[in-house]
């Protein structure tokens, strides 16, 4: 990543196509010139030069002599509508045509015997009596008037959040530096909102999370895959970026642990370029087998934006989230979340502060641990007993494993998926998590969530994937 | 508005200005050329050079012989941390400059005897009974797993609002048409970011909802204040934009419903200028004493995006509002929902739409209506009888008035409002509501929120808020 000319050059080329896709780069535009791109990328005039001839290569640009390449004519934007006119837009931002000139994301499935989706929670792992005496105990102490609160979050609640945040993760911070979000989702478009501006380079874990990396495109970044090995992501040649976004505890989603070492190099790399580490810890009370290793935040509180979520605890249907910012980076949060949607609901909030104060959530959360290592365990057994040729990764921490079918085909997950939707069973493959321009193992992936499903419909999910892979291995 | 070319001028100097403060214009830049700048804002060449001209003049810009104007050195972004570096933050992206720059809202405060803030509601208002019950059925009707929701809304609340919105409002439309929103707020965000692009003119009502203004402003728009009169928006000569935000039917915050002529000239502009109107109707439940007259939406649905909020039926606590959106726009509306927080919190939604299928939403607005509705004639009567010379504006629908101190100069209104504070009683000036460089009313102006206080705190707050005035003529 970033050392090879190639790479770097065909990195440059899906950038701009991504930008005239989107929209950014209209026809007759001209481009900077390639010393102005050489510069900004921090890549050689050389790479770009050779760039920019494939681009014209393929019919993306045309040059005069002594003049800028220029966009050329007849290419649309991706996404443009060719219904009539009276279904088109009358107009769209330019945030908006990058926004529908991303994927699709995959339609939810509804699975007849197991369905895999990575996010799902079991309804009855719910503490739904606590929750609603929480709501309750709330609702009885509502001051005489209804009035918006505190963008930045409750005071209860970010009080609540500190003791938590040092507890369980070792954050020490200081309420002031708390933003309560809809989910963390939200936390990382505020994020993407606030620090990046159309063009804007920014690392991003590949393979990776691909809502995180479709915030920052939206915003107009220009991604900069980084890839993952064993010990998390690379870090010997970041290159110049205003953001890293990552996910140490648990690399989402191959399940790495980003190593001591890279801890180092990545938050010495924040430092000397002034960038940003979003860190997303988003399943950081799940750890099976090892033993916790502290946030990055730890190390280094002024360069690390950490997000937390409950919607792996609780539920992700109640949209609750944390940020810990920089200190000097908490107003210009906080006077975003008030024009996003002013606070995130008040009784959510105070049922959420409520069960943090009683200890009840704790207490939760080794409950739904339990259970969770239960789950895992039946998966793992039932792989180990039914898919030989299956290689598992991630398996250490969280509430998803990846499973590597040996000897399957990337190009196809497809064509099993749909086999294993018609016997019942909802697979999602990990091609969408890979950067289209990067290399990636040859072997179909599918990633298994397991928190959604009880010890028996995982065996029996199991069963039917064993058949269905039988069944693609005898064709393929 | 707009006929002047002075007008005109003022509006070009202020928006520029604004533009620099907020960093869109780094010292350094090169400004348009008038021509180029007289053709995007519709303006004369003349018109266009004497605005440079004054900002020449005041130090903003300077030019050299035949070339383009520059902005000048030494303009700091306004909001620019002076703090030491360590507390500055490494970067920030131009939308969190333009936010940063932004007037800081009105603190909250605590008043003893009666808070008039605008937005509050009684807590003893609250449906408390029939929000948990509705809250109980639905999390017993849970599906058996917890997962992500449709980023557009549930599709039992879509459905149930879409008859709601039938019998209550008079409009058509399909719940594919409908997207769930975190409060307006959120839906005014989304507006912004879908349909502005830095330096995009927008209309906005003068004087105007302040955190309108503000979210398209920190989405790079340029506001283009047009004056409201007793007919609402004055129409005549509405200049090019590509939005425009309106109150139609109450006008925030003077109170105007807009005629149906102008109804239907705005509606023409948008259709001619293929501009988008956003409508927001954010307290179209409450009518006093008129005919409820049928929302914008109804006459053109491919031109209006129609705002409605649960916060001044419901609670602003919940964050609970909808879009229903051209068709064109729909799927924008829903990926960008999906992107900003993935969905509403479930848990509301499905309250929601239990109450408005079972009828209790209705009911319990017509019980609140009928509570508003007395505490605006105690108000009204207290007025009346307590404070001779103050002219009250907008007292025919909603949940506020305005009023305006006759013979006490605007400029005395924080002086006012120290008072009253430490009286006992919370009041909130008009001034800022208007934009700073268009003229206003000479008098000081307050508005008067009602809806979260009892007939006796409305008498007693009614009652200091004579005394403070009457202390304020003998001084001023």
């Amino acid at each position: 990543m970033g050392q090879l000319p190639n790479g770097v050059a065909r990195r440059i080329i899906a950038a701009i196509k991504e930008q005239i896709h989107s929209g950014v780069y209209q026809p007759g535009d001209r481009l900077p010139s390639t010393r102005a791109f050489a510069t900004d990328w921090g890549a050689s005039r050389t790479t770009v030069t050779a760039a920019y001839g494939q681009l014209i290569a393929e019919g993306y640009l045309t040059t005069r002599p002594g003049s800028r390449a220029i966009v050329a004519q007849g290419l649309g934007v991706a996404a443009a509508p060719t219904a009539s006119s009276a279904d088109a837009p009358r107009y769209l931002s330019a945030f908006a045509l990058r926004l529908l000139a991303l994927p699709a994301p995959a339609a939810a499935q509804t699975a007849r015997i197991a369905d895999f989706r990575y996010g799902d929670l079991s309804g009855a792992d719910f503490p739904v009596l606590a929750w609603r005496r929480a709501l309750t105990r709330a609702s009885l102490r509502r001051a005489p008037q209804l009035r918006y609160g505190d963008p930045q979050g409750s005071a209860a609640l970010r009080n609540a959040l500190q003791a938590y945040l040092w507890r369980a993760r070792g954050i020490s911070c200081t309420p002031d530096r708390i933003v309560i979000v809809n989910g963390s989702q939200q936390g990382l478009d505020l994020c993407a909102r606030l620090l990046l501006d159309p063009g804007d380079p920014f690392v991003i874990e590949n393979p990776g999370y691909v809502l995180a990396r479709h915030c920052f495109v939206a915003a107009g970044g220009v991604a900069v895959p980084v890839p993952v090995d064993a010990d998390g992501l690379r870090t010997g040649s970041l290159p110049t970026a205003r953001l890293a976004y990552v996910t140490p505890s648990h690399q989402f989603p191959l399940g790495s642990v980003l190593s001591a070492a890279r801890r180092r190099a990545l938050l010495a790399w924040a430092a000397r370029t002034r960038a940003y580490v979003i860190e997303d810890d988003y399943d950081g009370e799940y750890r099976h087998d090892i033993a916790p290793i502290p946030p990055l935040q730890t190390l280094d509180p002024a360069s690390v934006i950490y997000a937390g979520t409950l919607s792996k605890t609780l539920s992700p249907t109640l949209r609750l989230g944390y940020l810990v910012v920089p200190a000097a980076l908490s107003r210009a949060f906080v006077e975003a979340k008030r024009l996003t949607d002013r606070h995130t609901p008040l009784p959510e909030q105070d049922a959420l502060a409520d069960l943090l104060a009683s200890g009840a959530y704790e207490r939760h959360v080794r409950s739904i641990r339990r259970r969770n290592t239960e789950r895992r365990a039946v998966l793992l057994q039932a792989l180990a007993d039914l898919c030989p040729a299956v290689t598992i990764a991630g398996a250490d921490t969280g509430l998803h494993v990846v499973a590597w079918i040996d000897g399957v085909a990337a190009d196809r997950e497809p064509a099993i998926i749909e086999t294993a939707r018609a016997a019942g069973v909802g697979l999602y493959p990990v091609s969408p998590m890979y950067d289209a321009t990067e290399p990636r193992p040859a072997a179909a992936g599918f990633v298994l969530g397991y928190a959604g499903l009880d010890p028996d419909a995982l065996r029996r999910g199991v069963a039917v994937l064993a058949t269905v892979l039988a069944e693609h291995r005898r064709i393929g």
